[in-house]
């Protein structure tokens, strides 16, 4: 199968083409938060590289969030007008999953974290099982303090991926040499792992009907709440309708 | 440290331009063995989606073989002159080394294998020990059959790594369920993990004098060897002095 995968959810932008489980080529920056404007002529150098056309792809996987906003709008933009244009599969995949697929201690937890300032952070807690990452704390948008108390005591080493430089001394107190963290290059979403899972995960029902999972109300949103705090949960987007 | 890495030694090929730990651009393709016509512009492209100059690098870190000869020649020729032009650091990597850093489970074996057809491979054994790959069994070119005999029984997971696909069976046999296998991207060296982990060894005292370490004769070698059984070692280089 020979799939796209990509994750503009934060700032690092990764792409990778597939055949299956072989990478044909792949490209990550972390450089410039510009995705809008890098990330169409990237995918278009990759497809140069290895030989291919878009019209060549089976199946289109992306990291749908959480993230920042407009980064997870610019990858699930592309992602679902590519898929709807070539009449292919799309798969969504968390973003923090995404990340979780870099550790591979069979058993082992793994905490991914992206820094959503004041001490607030998206984060999820999964689990090694069989080689992949499995769910066990949805991912959520919360305060860091309130996390780790949730999680609470662990059994099994602990892997924290991402971004959590500000969260370094809380987490080691709480969880002493259980804390595992690994190099540079493993602290990033890997596209090219994206694509090999997306390849075994179901595809949407209904392109059109895609969604980012954002884990957050957008400003305007949040300000309208509060201004209108009578208004049921949909009003919000009622009033565009 | 700002630092390029690259890795042409075999099929992949692999650049990472790093600022210390932190990854800054990096790409990978598997596609093409045409590695002196792309290995330049990959190099030039990621500095300009970086906004650096080569000028800005503090070291150049090679994966300086075993592998193709051509390959490793390529790596290692652009890597040599980029370190002389701009008067800074090299450091030599062995390729089975880079491709071992995929590995992370504290404790492991590790056997990276390069193909080397009619039943030969390029190879090593390494553990993992703090985290990162230290050799237990030199690399070196030799009979497949001959190396497992010579690795004998082990007590710790085997993760074996790189082009094993003709071996599959005589590695199941061998090491039962001890034996593991990572996904299609941990099969390829990453230039990014060489870039972090080249920042920690020690520089080449001699540019000038850096060479591959091809772990065969090359077949000119080996023929003027077979022509001229009596010749010390070094008589075939003499030959061209």
């Amino acid at each position: 199968m020979k799939v796209l995968a990509l994750d503009t959810s934060n700032r690092p932008l990764t792409v990778a083409i597939l055949d299956d489980n072989q990478v044909l080529a792949t490209e990550s920056t972390t450089v410039h938060q510009k995705h809008a404007e890098y990330l169409l002529p990237i995918i278009d150098e990759l497809f140069k590289k290895v030989d291919m056309k878009p019209s060549d792809l089976q199946r289109v996987v992306v990291a749908n969030g959480p993230g920042s906003y407009t980064g997870i709008r610019i990858a699930t933009a592309t992602a679902k007008t590519l898929a709807y244009t070539l009449n292919i599969d799309l798969v969504g995949v968390s973003s923090l999953l995404t990340l979780a697929l870099n550790v591979q201690e069979e058993g082992s937890l793994v905490m991914p974290i992206f820094d959503a300032r004041n001490n607030n952070i998206f984060t999820g807690l999964y689990k090694i099982e069989n080689g992949l990452p499995k769910s066990i704390l949805e991912d959520q948008h919360t305060d860091f303090d309130k996390w780790l108390d949730l999680v609470g005591e662990v059994n099994s080493n602990v892997y924290v991926l991402g971004d959590f430089d500000n969260f370094n001394n809380k987490l080691s107190d709480q969880y002493n040499n259980r804390f595992k963290t690994l190099d540079g290059f493993s602290n990033l979403p890997q596209a090219a792992k994206l694509g090999i899972y997306g390849q075994k995960q179901s595809p949407v029902n209904n392109i059109h009907g895609f969604v980012p999972n954002y884990l957050r109300l957008t400003k305007a949103e949040a300000d309208w709440k509060k201004n209108n705090p009578e208004a049921s949960e949909t009003s919000y987007v009622e009033k565009f309708d």
